[in-house]
């Protein structure tokens, strides 16, 4: 057999080994691992370059209705650029049902948006914000017959927030189908209240934004969630975890033997919290749900990826700009207001880098449990793997060179997505990915990025493996 | 000035102190704890007897209106009768907020249902079943200035569950005005789900019912609660803990500096969850919510009194006949079903002497602790100290003399309530009170019970002391 | 009867009660507590004071041998005397074991040091540090039979430090005799390896005192101490417990059921490790074992306070004069190295007030908590109970009358013990003992102290009650 | 390059994937993973089988010196040929410092006992019994000079327990060289004490070992490891882990980010503890230290397995004979007697089969995991990847090809060791190793074993990778 890619020479890292290696690609897909594998269509040389699964980034908004007046500013086309230019190769969006449509409805319409437009592979969550008619009857067992496999529900947000009833038939029917429920935990009743007490004091400003919704509240939530998960035996997976106290709830509820599973974002490992108070509209570039804490809540956090208690670290992208009237700023005008700031930052292209520094560099992760985190574990967990994730023989040809051992600084102005700035603006960076291939096909290289949108399709765990 | 009543020479007990000395009585108070008294009006030889202070029973429901077809057996006149009988001298039973009425009128109603009746005396907690209108912002504060301070929130019971934001709005407004707010700590919707599964699948005997609401179900809850108070700043009171679990809960809040206090009841000390296993009816002699449970919860709340973790040990008195058609048995007929049987068992008269042989014969509990438990606790909890609780001079004459170091067999037919019978049928008791004073007044001797029905009186903490 | 005394109208405090009454005392011991008693010899007006039990001090070094070249300040008269006037009317400091001596040797030898010279009353915990001989067969239990009932051992200091096994012994001998083991639980073989290493390190100045004994160090010896009381079955008493970490091994301890008591001091609730970092010789005034923390660890044990995890607060008093050259400073002349300081502070006659004004005050513990914490539980644990830390009828007539509600600055010069500094100077205090009375006999009353060294007797559980 | 080797279309298994390839090997090391290799020299089919890296058994006792009288029926030659014949390619006992001894003498004597017998390679860890003279501060540092990385420590044994100064020396030496501390953590002190009790009360039988080392003292044991090894600095592992409370504390250390690693046992994760009571000699078959637990033991440490608290499954193969005089009855003769029985079971040969069963057949672990635990862990830790523990070019081609999803049964009969009995007898297997590879060689092949016994070398993190 002809091989159709070589890349020669790298070091190749997967979730549990290392090794300098050839990776030899024929029909989008990996099928040698090996020293000196014979000439192939086109020969890159990796040699003193890293050999990486293309990311798997689990949890990013894409393209969703306008929220509290504000856009986001990625669809399918952006997004999945500024992904691939970041070392991604498969992206998760949620398709979002909104308010009088159907679940079925909400998928078609997802795949609508991002058809035509898609630079790599993607694959849906679904989030469930209407119980009622025949969504946990019918609606929901079809859609995981037809390989649909995670479900979100949200423990806040109006209109989206479920009561606990809601929350166990999601849970159940998910178990039924063997699909996987995603929780955002926050204690909606709680941040509601807490707002408004705020707001009666007077205390409108963003400083007040991370006291609406402090660990408590989370704790609160993530506790409970495990509660249902006992209790209906589903498998539940806490997204974006951002607080120790949240993290102490997941142990208890791992120890025990609960399928609970967890993932943490950037955000929340490199303990920004006090950005939330810098002065006037500038908090506004750190506003998410749950709101970023402190340095010892982020310490607590890299121990939980140490140690197994998180399963993903994912971006959480959300990317709503800041100088533009449709974004960060669409309510409030002179004066902002904690309450009128869509939460939300950007994070595809920069989660893998910030990882890597952050985490490898800085001697707090190995390589392995950073592919594990990245890449290997949101496939399997999503039931795209053996396809995503693997760099093994059979698997896509989703790779990424990255160089390491350099250093530069993290600039908005290099990224690839629509957004208009970055949280992380003047970071250090100490290793970025240089290649990206998708199904064995060059589509970031050094700066240049294909401009081939739509070669990017859906997968699920029906897809031929 | 001359005593009206000395009882001499019985061992007093408090929840510090244990000696031999005489009590002197003069105006319904007790004036002297001292040696050698002056003759008295009335002198009572106390010597081989424990001198303690009258029970305080804070947990009791007493002519409360049909709850699923049925009532319950005691009014006031029985139920303070019993009391009395059973050592103890105040009862807090609950003013029930129905549907459609305000507080203040189901504060009103139940002095009305109270008045010429009370043998003994008694003192109101709140149940807030409807947080609208004008409850938060008018009706709580005038009942706090009025001298109520206590409300109760139900997070199971359809009519009664309150959600988080209901909770926190009456937790707010009871902190405010210095009150506690007990909490039944179930969740609602976990039961209900359960519940209907169970039906599903065929199991709707009454060997369902613990299944129905199992420790997870009342961890989850107290964890809420917990947060809740934290979020507040707000006092509670979470009621009958009956689990391990919920306990674990329960010191990792106080641990913390949370304002939790924490109830259980002798139904959950004696570890008898296996008679909800027995066969036709009779397990609906011990259906309660929440459920007993079996041996090793129980050692765990005992662990959880002798540390100060629990505070409190009150009866829940709930009592449904089980023979007559207007109790355990109203639905039903043939085929008992775990949803169709009003839960609550009958336990004012048996705390005490069950307590205090479990407690204190078998080396679990000092007579000191038993008193703070029972007596000094709930006293000064619910705001009725110095007047109850207490022997020392200035407080109400309410005082028990016990009898102890004989055994006896607790039989129903030796009890002083209307219901049918105990679930504590032939359990060994080595203790129980022979005489008991309220305010001054012989109540209860040796057999004899007085008349004196409507000589109790309302007391609450603006009660002159 | 005639009265002795009768101390009128004070608020009396107990463990359980608080009230206005006259407390009437014959024959050295309290008779009444009542309203209006009848005229006595001597007639007290404690209107608007405190009535309160006398302290007892459970733990205090008096006229102990000369360690690391430096001698204890005080002897037992100036000790008791400096304890009378802070309300204290019982100590209990240890008979020390010396090399070569038998324990039956150490008890007499301190019989002869107190006698002629105890303003108030004492007992002696007996300090085991030679388990040979005859020591587990025949003496400890000769002096348990004698009414000694606390044995105390050391888990570092050269000279004094047990093996796990002989401290298994000493607990299972203390067991059978119905004793407590009191327990310094620091890791000796720890500090001693850091301590060389900080030596090692040119880092011999007094701020590395406090990194010769980290937390770390306090915990796992009190977890040890927990695993071998587990093991004995024993009643151990962890003494002078400074840490959050040495906490939370006791609540998991006391949790489980294994008798574990533990005691801190007012040393380590006020946070004060800062001082250990003061230049020069300063910090000297603050070193003692283990080394007081700071204010997040002074925080949690103040919830160990409230939450019952502690029993006792003592002194720890070990008068090492600062000034004169037998004391702090006895060796490192212009060098201060952190190996050579006695490690002690005084205490005895503060120890009250400054509870009072940082619990009690400050709104962290209620009356009834300090009593118990300072009078009650120690003299319950060392079986003085019911003759000291009781003010009921029977009870030796050890009362301290305390002001309260002014405040006034605690300097060292308005003491009377006689160390030559007070590591408290300056601090706030808010009430304070005006008059103690020792077995009915005013021995402490605002600036006058009796002369009557030698009234004070040795009392132990074999003493008549 | 022409193969040597190709093992074809088997299910190859990772730590991290898993997936259909052929497996090439050339010169004893694996080349490439691969679809369709090209012809090599030897053609394995493995259609249907699993192809796993050869185990890695870091706990192994071999041709040890006599014990209590008792010597190891397993030299070099038996113990790795049956280790071969289990799957295991690479073992790693220990090296056993004797009295009077230097460890460099260990070292090479152990050297000596391997030279000429081992069928597969091997590397050694080095026990401290004598931590005197140059030891510390010469002869650990050559020793890791040499590449020797492991050190173990006994908390318990006469002869070989150290005291917490002598660990913390260990432990700080091996953390300058970058080198594991191994511990067996039991309270050897705790141990003697409870055993001396036994004998005291008359309780000599079998029946008594379980109850003279209770999980208590294992805790503790763990608790105070975890200390030091936080004190130091350094990286420790706690071998051989039996309980549920000794779990716990592991946890609490992980969690806190404390280098401590965990080793369970197959022993261990059976929940045999029962064994121990059976009647005569039968329970010496069980007899190991720690001694097995029971059932809720096990369960807690199969999720500590799943949840990544343990690192490694190990053997602690230490197989003495039951029937002849030198092995489990060397004392005792009629009347067996719990100190008297030395303690160890086989399992070099049983360990993976046993673990696949009952981990990944039964639903607890998956492949990966089980992998991972049983060589890719252990290689690492050790600084023996990625010449061992790994599939991936590069790595020595130990290579074990496994049947599964038939059924048989263990039987003694059936294994290779010189033991004359399995704890395991009776027990069902689904999945066994049918082929063995040791760098390219075929050592066992159903039922066949190569006689090559001298061809196993030493290996250690300086050899050539």
């Amino acid at each position: 057999m002809r091989l159709d890619l070589a890349i020669r020479g790298g070091t190749v890292v997967t979730a549990s080994d290392e090794f300098i290696a050839d990776v030899g690609v024929a029909g989008g897909r990996i099928v040698a691992v090996a020293r000196d594998l014979p000439e192939a269509r086109e020969d890159v040389d990796a040699t003193g370059l890293l050999v990486m699964p293309g990311g798997v980034d689990a949890h990013c908004h894409v393209d969703e209705p306008e929220y509290m007046g504000a856009r986001l500013a990625d669809d399918f086309a952006s997004a999945t650029r500024a992904a691939a230019c970041g070392g991604t190769t498969t992206i998760m969006p949620f398709a979002n049902q909104l308010p009088g449509l159907s679940l079925r409805q909400a998928v078609e319409d997802y795949h609508e948006r991002a058809h035509g437009k898609a630079l790599i592979d993607y694959a849906f969550h679904l989030i469930v914000s209407d119980v009622s008619g025949s969504l946990i009857g019918q609606d929901l067992p079809a859609l995981i017959a037809d390989g649909y496999r995670s479900f979100k529900v949200f423990m806040t947000y109006p209109g989206y927030m479920l009561d606990d009833r809601q929350i166990l038939e999601v849970m159940d029917a998910a178990r039924r189908g063997g699909a996987v429920t995603m929780v955002h935990a926050e204690n909606g009743h709680c941040v509601h209240w807490l707002s408004q007490r705020l707001e009666a004091a007077g205390r409108t400003g963003l400083d007040s934004f991370a006291e609406s919704a402090p660990s408590a509240v989370e704790r609160e939530a993530t506790h409970r969630t495990i509660a249902l998960a006992q209790i209906t035996g589903a498998k539940v997976m806490i997204v974006h975890v951002s607080s120790a106290e949240a993290l102490e709830q997941i142990r208890w509820g791992q120890d025990r033997g609960i399928s609970v599973l967890a993932e943490t974002c950037p955000q929340y490992l490199l303990g920004m919290g006090h950005h939330l108070h810098e002065p006037g509209w500038e908090a506004a570039k750190h506003i998410c749900s749950p709101p970023p804490r402190g340095e010892d809540d982020a310490a607590q956090l890299w121990r939980g990826l140490q140690q197994g208690a998180f399963q993903l670290v994912s971006s959480d992208h959300c990317p709503y700009r800041f100088a533009s009237g449709d974004g960060k700023r669409s309510q409030g005008g002179e004066h902002p207001h904690f309450r009128k700031v869509p939460p939300g930052l950007p994070g595809l292209e920069t989660r893998l880098p910030l990882l890597y520094h952050e985490g490898v560099t800085q001697g707090r992760l190995t390589r392995q449990q950073f592919v594990a985190l990245t890449a290997v574990n949101p496939a399997r967990i999503y039931g795209l793997y053996p396809r995503k994730g693997s760099l093994m023989p059979g698997a896509d040809a989703d790779i990424a060179l990255w160089k390491y051992g350099e250093h530069r600084t993290l600039r908005h102005a290099d990224l690839h997505d629509e957004c208009d700035y970055t949280p992380y603006e003047g970071r250090d960076l100490s290793a970025w990915p240089v290649v990206t291939f998708s199904r064995g096909e060059k589509v970031w290289d050094r700066g240049w990025v294909s401009s081939a949108a739509g070669r990017g399709r859906h997968i699920d765990d029906r897809s031929p493996s």
